[in-house]
């Protein structure tokens, strides 16, 4: 285990009354003038965000409106926001949806006190020293962005999705009412419980391995969203469960599950490329990456993916054969991801099979050029992302 | 599963060199003359607080001294913290110590700003509105104070120990560096663990038990501190083993392990009273009285009790017996605070069995004169206390 530092500032706010305190808590935060930033139809369509207008203005709160986030959301959508919100004198913005609202919510509030352009914190040519407060109402649990440091923003002229950490845009408040993801569609709902098993696999696996707290955090987490994703499949207005995925969806990624431990990331790093380049979900594609990263990275770490085969799959152990057992938890994660209707590989993520130019692309934009390599438990170079993305490229069975 | 908040604002800083950031959390939370709080000998003598006092001085902050706190900490000494904070002009208060410490900082903090008399707040009369910044450094895990909301001060005069909870009083910093407490003798270091575990198994059993999320991190988090009480008490340099415990400390009375659920703290209550009227450890208490309160509330919540026995003490299920799993776990309980040098009856505890106007004291305070009832599983009102209190008092086999 190493050192850590843990700060979670966000004040949640979780259940079927949650969101009458959206006129308190922005108050509260010192909201006065507020851009309300929301994505596509749903979130106005259900009236959420006409019901969130209503309560701020019942509270005396001066609002602002920006829809239109799309998901892998968009630099210029951020110029937008950051324009209206000098043009307005907005000092608060509250998110309305996803981690994609969330994410151009945050990456607003980073540009609007900056002198600079706003793509310089994800160029690495600065590192944000201020941000407007944010807050978020959060209807699509996965990204887990309403309690991490994190923002990714895609660059639409660029095609780079990159991702800036900062405690500065951690959300004051998150108002999380589980009744708002009763009708998200089964294939968001999947890959949702995908990427948030996988914010806890980022750090499950990494150089350490003697954190048992962290572990049994872990465990008992991924068991959990394993076991819900199945049952809201099955019920979509399954409160209790949908509950389940919305909580763990933001402890999965508020570092909690990190303590003592590292990121790794590669997986998510390999993923942003594919998002990038086919505009796929998210969470489908870390599903058709992750059992190739598992098999490549698994030498010489077979005891810990053996404990992650019995804690979290269900695995028999098989003392005298750690990388057995191993191997059939990878079998088992790809046997669930097949159960939830995600792919364990690129033809079936994108309907045929990535070209080696695509791959090479990919490989030049995930590894800057040859320059940087990824991940914790072992070192991703690009020889070695272009060997993760090939095995990931070829069908299964 | 009810509707929640959550709010966990304290930074953490955990590890070896923790430490040394002193002088850089007091000055990034605005501490520019801080009083120094802290207990007895061993924190002096170890050189911490003379280190501390250094790291400070070397930030360019100025200090006022202020040692001597006891276990179960006193008013009368609140009192004097609170005059010389005033006459000092102190901005900050900087708890150097355990539990007990941090709680007579916190007291400290919220008389500062206040007009009337301190002792209000506990004795319900007003609610603090404002409150001084309190950090701490933290040295003996088990109170959980670090993170919580929670003050428990005793009226030294009225002999009475109460709590009160408020985030206001929040640690903006808690350091953390586990091997402060290898020095921890073996009895505080088991009435710890015990202390660590009832702040969760005190959630645990409520009135719902639904939310399986919580439940696999209460469950985890209670089997590593079992298994890492064990290995600390053998070995009492075991790094690793210390900091799952410290950090458990943390997370078991942060609200981690309460959301959906609420707090039962009904064996708490009634061992605030032992630990006043006999000054006990609170934890070796709380050892001393669970089993009584748990076979007391058993009936109805056998399933519950079963889901502890099989998920957090490791008891075989037998489904067709779920009142003989549930029994079983009470005693792997029981077995676990006798293997931990713990005792797990009041004659064990104070070396004699309480006399009846002792029992009948303990029930007339803790009870309000027959006014208040206690817990969230089973309501328990005075008539039900003095029957726990009375199956405590039999000698254990």
């Amino acid at each position: 285990m190493k050192d850590f530092s843990f700060y979670t500032p966000t004040r949640v706010v979780f259940g079927r009354a949650s969101e009458e305190q959206v006129g308190s808590l922005v108050s509260w935060y010192g909201g006065h003038r507020v851009l309300v930033h929301y994505g596509g139809g749903s979130a106005v369509r259900s009236g959420l965000v006409g019901k969130m207008l209503d309560l701020l203005h019942a509270s005396g709160i001066a609002t602002v409106e920006l829809g239109g986030v799309v998901p892998n959301p968009l630099l210029s959508m951020v110029r937008r926001g950051i324009a209206l919100c000098r043009e307005q004198q907005v000092d608060f913005i509250l998110a309305v949806g996803g981690g994609s609202v969330i994410d151009s919510a945050k990456a607003i509030a980073y540009g609007v006190p900056y002198d600079g352009d706003v793509w310089d914190f994800w160029a690495g040519k600065a590192v944000p020293q201020r941000a407007l407060p944010v807050g978020c109402v959060l209807t699509i649990p996965a990204a887990g962005s309403e309690m991490s440091s994190s923002c990714v923003i895609t660059h639409d002229e660029l095609g780079l999705k990159r991702g800036v950490n900062s405690d500065l845009c951690r959300c004051r408040f998150a108002i999380m009412n589980p009744e708002r993801t009763f009708t998200l569609p089964p294939y968001q709902t999947a890959a949702g419980a995908v990427d948030i098993m996988m914010h806890t696999m980022e750090r499950y696996f990494c150089r350490y391995d003697d954190m048992a707290l962290t572990d049994a955090l872990a465990e008992g987490l991924l068991r959990t969203v394993k076991d819900s994703a199945v049952a809201v499949l099955r019920n979509p207005q399954d409160y209790v469960n949908r509950a389940q995925i919305m909580w763990a969806g933001s402890l999965a990624h508020n570092d909690l599950t990190e303590c003592g431990y590292e990121k790794d990331f590669a997986t998510h790093r390999l993923e942003h490329e594919l998002s990038t380049l086919y505009d796929v979900t998210h969470g489908a594609g870390l599903a058709a990456l992750w059992g190739s990263w598992a098999r490549h990275v698994l030498p010489g770490h077979e005891s810990r993916f053996a404990q992650f085969a019995v804690n979290v799959m269900g695995v028999t152990a098989r003392y005298g054969d750690l990388p057995g057992t191993a191997l059939r938890g990878i079998e088992a994660m790809e046997a669930f991801y097949c159960q939830l209707g995600m792919p364990t590989s690129i033809p079936e993520l994108i309907g045929r099979p990535a070209t080696p130019d695509e791959i090479a692309l990919m490989v030049e934009r995930c590894s800057r050029g040859g320059t940087m390599q990824l991940g914790s438990i072992e070192r991703i170079d690009a020889s070695a992302m272009a060997t993760i993305y090939r095995a990931a490229n070829q069908p299964r069975p």
